[in-house]
């Protein structure tokens, strides 16, 4: 019985790899639609273990073949002309990727490459020769989820559900807690833009929430919690950005967020005069780990009740950690990377910004707020990206100085 | 003052090949867009010697390194490793791509992408050297413009009118003369389908013309004649494919047609049920030339004024020309292999079916109906993509076999 | 303090009463949008007890001046010419009529209108002299809400949540509990359709939630059960309507149920082929009053242990409650009547349908199937519209003979 | 032959009546939409002169019946209760008024009645008693095209064709010389704006052109030259009304031409910060005849000879024109009148600003500037409902004070 079903599972394995191969063939190119959707189907109703065999094919049949790659180096090497480049290219070019793209000749096609390389990330420790099918699949992402097809979307009660109910599910900062907790996060006073592939139109990319407040805050919970009044957005001179999610682990490597910041920033600017302020309140993710490392008897410090001094003494390192703990030149904090390559400033670190059992557990509950300032946010950037230069405001460079 | 002009326009180069080597530069990952914009307007402010110029920039500087190249092929070549293989695609991967890539990250970049392989393709002939900066454009675009990103769209009177002035403006086979016609051409009796990409909401990339009727037309004149009476669509069982067009001259070699027709062959099927026959009225491009190459006393035949004799000589003449000249195995005309190649069939050649002084000057007047029958297309392809085996009525078998 | 409130109160009327005025006069003409707005934003800001005195005099300010249609009743009769007839007419025509109409001019000002009518139904018994206003607003009700101007729109998990809010509010018949719920009856295997008004983008008027079965249901659990699998609606011969909701309390009056159900018949026919039968699951929401009022011993009746024979009894008792228990000429019972007007013929009588504690206190549990079959819904109508004719199925007069 | 038609003719007005009738029994409850639908069918295959039986028998057999009437107006002079007044109200409704609103339960139904009233209005003056069926059409259309429901959209080169069409085909002040002429009027420095009705997406009811120069414009050429140069929007400081066109007939008397302007003024206002003024470029059209009513002499004059003298004579005889000459209290001048009622003032008089044949038979080529102030609309437009006031600048009183 197990000895057929491993048959079975064979024989739809082989039978994917036959249509892979129809796809790629000629007929391939007036057939394709029909040919495609078939593959697609085929994939589909693989089981777990015959979606591993089927990437070990592709990794095994879908690769540039050694023998030809050989002798179109060989050739280049006796005379590099560009007729040899070209075909040294060809050679080097893996079946694979052309094969792809053919996939996605199929209604949906699109999303079903996104959810098998969602699939070849949790399997590529135990199969690093896997590593180069992933690439190909993130190089032809990157060039189709391009700033230049992407479109801009902003998210209100407004929306259809079925992308709303992708935002909770999907919401990773701060849980999103069902439909009521969604609404208030979409009330007069708040902002949420997502960006959108247009043939994946139900599908949010990556999505960002923000607040509209008066002044930067430097608690995270006014901003999430569903009770809290609805202020007026006409008021407001800074807008906080409270989370940024993406959505699609497919997708990895594929960077949205940067443009995303920008585009909202700019938008937002123009919507409201009054904005002064474009803020984040961000988690510092790698804190209290380092902090541990570094001396362990810091991991039984309760923050809800350590005295002024402790409390005192924890802020300048939590400075400290932010300005000098480093992963070779780089900042050691994720986060703090992904703002400060943004362009954007350090400015403020907050005390049990965030106390929920989580916030603590990360980083005694302290919370960053950077800053973008539009005028500075090239210069800052340009900074970080020559030298790696950490642009912080005073009040952190002194606390980290003591 | 041509001196100054000279050194002006070389600036202008130059400032726009910085602009390209800085958005390549990891601060094109953060600026991108802005960069994109600045590309873009700078390569627009150009003057047209000014474009040569720079595409032979783009030719020699932003090729791949051909020492980086011969390294990785040496080390291939001593050990072909996974590892060596991506390093060797990578020095073989032209910068350009990437660049181009880039380029999209502005508003409208794809347009002007389009436009500027538009503009290379005319320079080829001159300068081979810049094919291979032609094949990297039309990866890009074949990459770009897959089948799964294209929306068709019906194309009517409620169609905006900035897309119908591109029709006008863009169809080949018969002229629209004016509004008038197009709008005759988009009564309840006609249906025209395009192509579009998201990114170019306003840009037909394709379209076809078809006209509802009753049996098969053999004459060209009442589909396009904008004083025909419009007729019953109900009562129609032929669809008449009568004109299909490309319309971005910069995206030749990105194939639409073979989907385009397809698609619309399967809509229209389910919108009309009593529709039967899905056929072309085809012009027959190179019957003349073939002609008079084989006989060059036919080069004085006014077909309005042939004798029977002479008539059906010439129509045997041209059956034979379809199914017996051939470049290589395919056959030598350019709408038959087309047709072919999508599994239509050879049904019906017709006797000045366009008796215009274009009409008469191509193929004497001549046309083709080639035939769409959903149950043969896929076995029709599939015949011509193994043997180039030419699939025709029995009619036109025993003309040509005459 | 309270006398004090009251002043204000009274300003505040006063206030609007004037901007009233201001809005019917010919400065109105010109000023209408800004006027309407002012009116409208008076009109909310007055408290509960402001409202009824705004109602008082509207009543008594807004109405026909009776000096006038004496006189011009006095003329008519006279002489009973067009003329005179004119001026009847537009002396006894109620000034507040064009002062609603007015209104409108505001963003929003529909919506608010229709709130007011809402709010003035509550009163009505207490104020009967209302009933005139009440009328009037009927009257521009009915004008503006005509079929002609109404939009069906498919429901689904593509809506915007701010419409599928109000569903789950607005749901009379089968509450839906919450989102996950709402999902269910949107699933690929249910249907539901509303009528919106272009001013009104995000009001549903009336909705309707079919599924598509295998048969006719006879019990109402499987329809409304969150957890139940989904079904293919490919297989289905049966469109089941089991709700229908109006949502606007102050358009009640304006009917739109009959269009509704015979529009959603139509479009289900024409997706689905194969559907044959569309009916209802109906409440009986008179019976068990009737029932208890003829036998007061029936009210101890618990379903739920009832012995066959009581069974077989009160089966036979709800089929005579349907048909002949009347109201003057018409059945007694409301939902009976909407469907029998619509129609509809009366098909089956189902023993605990809904086994609910509301179920079983309206009707002992029982649910009728009414059924419209395209052929017979004009004839069923105008044989009820006639001479109130129950058209029922043999097995139901059977039953109601026994 | 001739008999046999008008037998036939008189059968089709009978049997459109009978149905009439069944539209407004009960039946017309349920199967209004198909019933409605035979009677426009009904209707719209009438001859000529069976339409005017038509109106004939919707004048005698669908206006109120007098007996009824005065039945009601007895008892309502017995005892003026609100009942009796409710009796009265509905006897004299005139039937028609019903019968109108359920042909709209069809679908087009609402474009059929705009077409039949026009049809009407073409007859009013050979049948006077129709003025009352004519009043009930137009109530109906003033209730239905309130403000409430308008929907402004702009009109550019994105409009779809058969929208557009209308717009070259309706235009009356400049006419649009095709889709070239088109082009030009939506060009970039040009705005064109309508009103629509939900229920007629493609018949634009109003629709008004500006071209945003600098300056006040005092020549009507430039404005409407197809080829004239498209300026930067950007740059402008003036907003020129230069042609504003009701568009439907049969919609004469609902007015729409004010909600349009200030509209459209508020919104150029927001999308262009740095327009001052608002202005129109309009005809006169009374001119001419008043001069030459008053002084014959005047009718031989061609102003493009005129003398300097006769010029400042004839331009001082226009602003006195403008400002003396009376219909009762209000200007003579009907495009006077309809910019004072909105609230605009009497700015500049320009010589020879129309020296098109039309302008200058119209009004010697003069044409006038009248300017809205949004800051003085509302003062401007209460002084001319009071007082018939016209506001006007002090370079035109000075003028007609010569």
């Amino acid at each position: 019985m197990i000895f057929f079903g491993k048959a079975r599972s064979a024989n739809k394995v082989q039978h994917l790899i036959s249509l892979c191969r129809a796809l790629l063939s000629e007929r391939g190119e007036v057939s394709g639609g029909r040919l495609a959707s078939e593959v697609i189907a085929a994939y589909q109703s693989l089981g777990a273990q015959a979606v591993q065999d089927f990437f070990d094919r592709l990794v095994t049949e879908f690769s540039p073949d050694p023998g030809a790659v050989q002798a179109a180096a060989k050739a280049y090497l006796e005379k590099p002309s560009e007729g040899h480049l070209a075909q040294l290219q060809a050679a080097a070019d893996p079946p694979r990727q052309e094969l792809f793209r053919r996939w996605n000749m199929a209604p949906g096609g699109i999303g079903v490459l996104i959810q098998m390389r969602r699939t070849l990330l949790g399997t590529l420790k135990a199969h690093p020769e896997r590593v180069h099918l992933d690439s190909d699949l993130l190089h032809l992402f990157r060039s189709w989820f391009n700033r230049g097809f992407l479109i801009l979307r902003r998210i209100d009660w407004g929306t259809p559900a079925v992308i709303l109910e992708r935002l909770i599910e999907y919401e990773a900062v701060h849980q999103i807690q069902g439909w009521r907790d969604l609404r208030r996060r979409l009330e007069a006073d708040r902002r949420c833009y997502a960006f959108f592939h247009p043939a994946l139109p139900d599908e949010p990319l990556i999505f960002i929430e923000a607040a509209l407040t008066r002044g930067m805050t430097s608690d995270v919970k006014p901003l999430i919690d569903p009770q809290s009044p609805v202020a007026d957005p006409g008021a407001a001179d800074t807008a906080m950005f409270y989370s940024i999610t993406n959505c699609q682990e497919g997708l990895r490597g594929v960077s949205f967020g940067n443009s995303l910041i920008k585009q909202v920033v700019e938008d937002l600017g123009r919507e409201f005069r009054r904005l002064r302020t474009f803020a984040t309140l961000s988690p510092i993710p790698g804190f209290r780990v380092w902090l541990v490392a570094t001396d362990p008897q810091w991991d039984s410090l309760d923050p809800a009740s350590a005295s002024q001094a402790k409390r005192r003494e924890l802020t300048a390192l939590c400075a400290r950690y932010l300005l000098q703990a480093k992963r070779e030149k780089e900042p050691l904090d994720a986060v703090e990377r992904f703002h400060l390559a943004n362009g954007a400033s350090l400015e403020r670190v907050n005390w049990m910004a965030d106390p929920s059992p989580a916030g603590v557990k990360r980083s005694f509950g302290f919370m960053t707020n950077y800053v973008y300032r539009l005028d500075d946010v090239e210069k800052n950037h340009e900074a970080y990206a020559r030298e790696y230069r950490v642009v912080a405001s005073r009040g952190i460079e002194r606390l980290a100085a003591r």
